[in-house]
């Protein structure tokens, strides 16, 4: 058992989804505190999940653990991608940020895309794991559900009818690209603190 | 038990440094193929594994290990460093590096210093773990020892009265900078391969 994991995220939603799937394997989980920025300039999922959960621990000294997440559309050039959270820029909501994704998929014949995550969790200044969870799916025509958050409503999963945001959390908690991320680090973390 | 890993080092003095730590946890140990070149240019050790292990798994796509290592005194600001294998040039010996080093030691008080071991394994392209080993210890006055390799004539660690180059493989293999930096990295592999 972990005793102690601060989670390099300001977005409540990660840091929920987050908990629940690490809930069996860390006794106390803490969002980063809530005057931090950390500037995500990477070049890649895994660069920024680094720069977060490096920042965090510099600060805090205590294990932290970075998620940094996006979907990637195929017939956009793997768009919104790494600025899933920008895209269309800061001040447009997620229901703009989908009608403008939908818009740009009119004409597309391929609606693939996938949902990924880059999961990092610094045990001291020098010794982490780096990892990815990755789903496949497609965008819908239109939004379907109000579970979830960001993109949910336009992406369904391979292998099932509905989309993130029609399932539940305890559904999408263990399916999803954040919980296969999370699964993997789960399974190493214990290894390291157990053994 | 790991089946085979990639050790991403042209070096055979590393090379079987590795073998040695690790040969009860990996079933096959190869080198990088001999004729690969890889351009070490990030500005940190670990920076510098990362960029080996990450170049052999992509030409080879099995897991690999990277080692990159230095040693590290202190009144010399950290040098001779990142860049202990060129010293004052690729074309210098061990034994004119060390005597450089020992003359621009020759007034200062403070001769401690430390080998480092920076260590990643890239099992996929997305997943890797990063870790490092360790070792304080001072330089002394003249060059003690004929074995081991490098700087080890002139490093002698914490707790010791010998040089690393005055230990048999066995001694140095159980107390080295490489050696902590892979018996964290073998118990990692052991819990991810067997549980």
């Amino acid at each position: 058992m972990i005793k102690k994991l601060i989670i390099a995220t300001a977005n409540k939603h990660k840091l929920s989804e987050i908990e629940f799937i690490l809930k069996d394997s860390v006794k106390e989980i803490s969002p980063m505190p809530a005057d931090m920025e950390i500037e995500e300039n990477g070049k890649t999922f895994m660069e920024n999940s680094l720069i977060k959960a490096k920042a965090v621990y510099e600060k805090i000294k205590i294990p932290s653990l970075a998620d940094d997440s996006g979907l990637c559309i195929n017939a956009l050039g793997g768009k919104p991608g790494l600025f899933s959270a920008r895209y269309g820029g800061e001040n447009l909501s997620y229901k703009e940020k989908m009608q403008m994704i939908l818009e740009e998929l009119k004409d597309k014949k391929d609606r693939t895309a996938y949902f990924i995550t880059s999961a990092v969790c610094m045990l001291n200044e020098k010794y982490y794991i780096a990892l990815e969870g990755k789903v496949d799916g497609k965008i819908i025509e239109s939004p379907r559900g109000f579970e979830g958050f960001g993109y949910d409503p336009i992406f369904m999963p391979e292998g099932f009818n509905m989309t993130y945001a029609e399932m539940k959390a305890e559904e999408k908690n263990l399916i999803s690209h954040r919980f296969i991320a999370m699964s993997k680090m789960k399974k190493i973390l214990s290894c390291i603190y157990e053994h």
